[in-house]
C-alpha cells in the first residue's frame, strides 16, 4: 500500500494522540514531530521513537517533505501557523474550534492554500468536524426540523482555561453536563489561591462571559492531587434531530458517542490528512466539503462493495 | 434562489413521496411525473397537481429538459432505466438497494454517465445510502473495530415480496425485528390461499433463501383488512460501532433513527438530485462519494457558518 507522509506539529494532548494515530494507520508514515526548541529532549515516551525537530526546515532536511503537516497547537494560533505552512506549499490539517471565527478563517486559509498549491482541512475535530458532517447529513435526510447538540458529560478545555484565568483560582477543571435541549450546566472544580474564599471565586466565575449564561456549580478541591482526580479525558455527545422529510413529520434521528476526547480528535485529524492528499484541487475544506470515502485507507471500489 | 428541476419516474410508494419532497424543497421545481402509459389518469391525488407523461420525450416537449430524473421504479429495473436516461444526457438519482450488485452496477452507470456527460447518484436511499456515509464516517473516527447495523422494527419490502411468492400465500407482510449484533428475526403475517395450512406454508417460507438463515415466526391473518392493519411504513435503525481511535480503545458510537421509510428514501433522493447538479465531473457516485454540503439547499459558506 502506498503510504502518505505526515509531520506532527506540537506534542500536547492532541499531538501525542496524533503520533499514535499516525503510527496505527496502515497507510501512513510519520516523519517526525516539530516542537518548540525549548521543549526538545523533554518529551520522553510521547515521541514513540520518532525524531523531533525545532522547525519544518530541520524535519525536511532530515526526512524529506511531508505530504501533510498535522497542526496540534492551541486553536488561537492555528490560522497564523496554517497560513505559514500553506504559503510554503505544505498541506495542513487542524482542529481549529473557535466556531464563531470559522467563517472568516476558511477564506483566509483558502487564499493561502491556493497560493501555495496546497490543501488545508480545517475545523477537523469532532465538533466542529465530524459532528458538522453528521449535522449536514441529518438536514439532508430531514430538511425541516430542529437539531440539538448535547455535549458531555466531559471536561471542556476552553472552560477550564477560562476558569483558570479567574482571579483567586490556582487551577481548575470545568465539566460540561448536558441538561437537555442542547443546553448545558457547568461543574467547575477549583484549587483556590491562598486567602481566597469559595464564595468570592464562585461569583467571579459566574460573572465571566464563558459561564454567565449557564447553570453553574463550583466545588473546591483541597489539593492538586484531588483536582487531578477529576481531569480524565472521557467525553460524550448526543445529537438529536426531529422533523419532516418531504411532507412527512415525526422523523427522529440521533447520534450518540462516548469517547476519549483527544484520541478521537487526533484520529479525525489523521483521517483528514489522508483526505488532504486526495482532494482534487488546492484550497481550504471542512468536514462537510469532503466525500467520506476519501477519509478511509484503501481503494474506493472496495469501500463501495463493503459499506454501500 | 435559483431552482433545479426534476422529473419523477414512477409513482409508487417512493415516487409519491418524491413528489412531496420536490414540492416541499425551497430550491426545486418538479416538472412532472413519468408513468407507464396504462397508468396515466389513474393516480388521483398522488400527482398533487403535477402533469403526468408516458415518457421523457413527452415531458421534455411540454416542460423542457429536467436537470435530474428521480428514478422511483423497482430496484431490479434500475440499472437498465438509469443507463437509458444517462445515455440521453439526463442526470439520474436512484435508490437501487441490491447490495451485492452495487459493485458491478456503479461502473456500468459510470460509463453511461460519462458518455452522456451526465451525473448518476445511485444507491441513494438510507441503506444503502445515508447509512453508508455514516458507516464511512464512523470508520474514519474509529478505524479499528466492528460496526453492527440493526434494522427495524419495520416492514421489509424485499422479504414481503419473497413471502408473497411462496406457494399457498395469497398475500404477506414481513416485519424485520432486530435481535442484536446486526442480526434479525422475521415476523411474517400471511393471508393463506384456500385449503392451505399455516404449518405447511411456514415450512415453505423457512426453506426459502430469503428466510432460511434467520429466526422466523409466521402468523395467519384471516382477512385482507387484518393484513393491511400491520402494513404501516414505520421503520428504524440502530447502527453501533465500538473500537479504537489511534491506540485508544473503548470509543463507542451509535446512530439511531425512527422514521417513515418511503418518506426518508424519497427525501434522500431529492437531496441527492440537488447534489447531482453540483458534482464537478460526469460519472456515477454513491453517498460516500459526495461532500455532505452539496446535499443541502443554499450556499456553502452559509452552511459552514451554521453547521461547522
Amino acid at each position: 500500500m502506498k503510504k502518505f507522509t505526515v509531520a506532527v506539529h506540537g506534542l500536547g494532548n492532541i499531538g501525542r494522540r496524533a503520533v499514535e494515530a499516525a503510527l496505527a494507520a496502515p497507510d501512513c508514515e510519520c516523519l517526525g514531530v516539530i516542537r518548540r526548541r525549548e521543549s526538545l529532549g523533554t518529551s520522553g515516551d510521547a515521541l514513540r521513537g520518532l525524531p523531533e525537530f525545532a522547525d519544518i526546515d530541520g524535519l525536511t532536511a532530515a526526512k524529506g517533505r511531508p505530504d501533510v503537516v498535522i497542526l496540534c497547537g492551541p486553536s488561537r494560533g492555528i490560522p497564523t501557523t496554517a497560513v505559514d505552512f500553506l504559503g510554503k506549499g505544505f498541506s495542513t490539517v487542524d482542529s481549529f474550534d473557535i466556531h464563531s471565527d470559522i467563517p472568516t478563517e476558511v477564506p483566509l486559509l483558502h487564499k493561502a492554500a491556493v497560493a501555495g498549491k496546497a490543501v488545508s482541512i480545517t475545523a477537523a475535530g469532532w465538533d466542529p468536524g465530524t459532528d458538522s458532517a453528521v449535522r449536514a447529513l441529518f438536514e439532508a435526510m430531514v430538511p425541516v426540523g430542529t437539531t440539538f447538540t448535547n455535549f458531555g458529560r466531559g471536561r471542556s478545555m476552553g472552560h477550564s482555561v477560562a476558569a483558570r484565568a479567574i482571579r483567586g483560582v490556582a487551577d481548575a477543571v470545568s465539566i460540561t453536563i448536558p441538561v437537555g435541549g442542547g443546553r448545558h450546566s457547568r461543574l467547575v472544580y477549583v484549587l483556590l489561591e491562598n486567602g481566597e474564599t469559595l464564595d468570592a471565586v464562585r461569583q467571579r466565575i459566574q460573572a465571566d462571559a464563558y459561564f454567565a449564561h449557564d447553570p453553574l456549580e463550583v466545588r473546591e478541591c483541597k489539593t492538586a492531587l484531588e483536582l487531578a482526580s477529576v481531569a480524565d479525558q472521557s467525553h460524550g455527545l448526543l445529537m438529536e434531530r426531529t422533523g419532516a422529510s418531504g411532507m412527512t413529520d415525526n422523523q427522529i434521528l440521533s447520534f450518540d458517542m462516548r469517547i476519549n476526547n483527544p484520541a478521537l480528535t487526533a484520529q479525525i485529524l489523521l483521517s483528514c490528512a489522508r483526505a488532504a492528499t486526495r482532494m482534487d484541487a488546492p484550497g481550504c475544506y471542512t468536514l462537510i466539503d469532503i466525500p467520506p470515502v476519501k477519509l478511509l485507507p484503501g481503494e474506493r471500489m472496495d469501500h463501495i462493495a463493503r459499506l454501500v
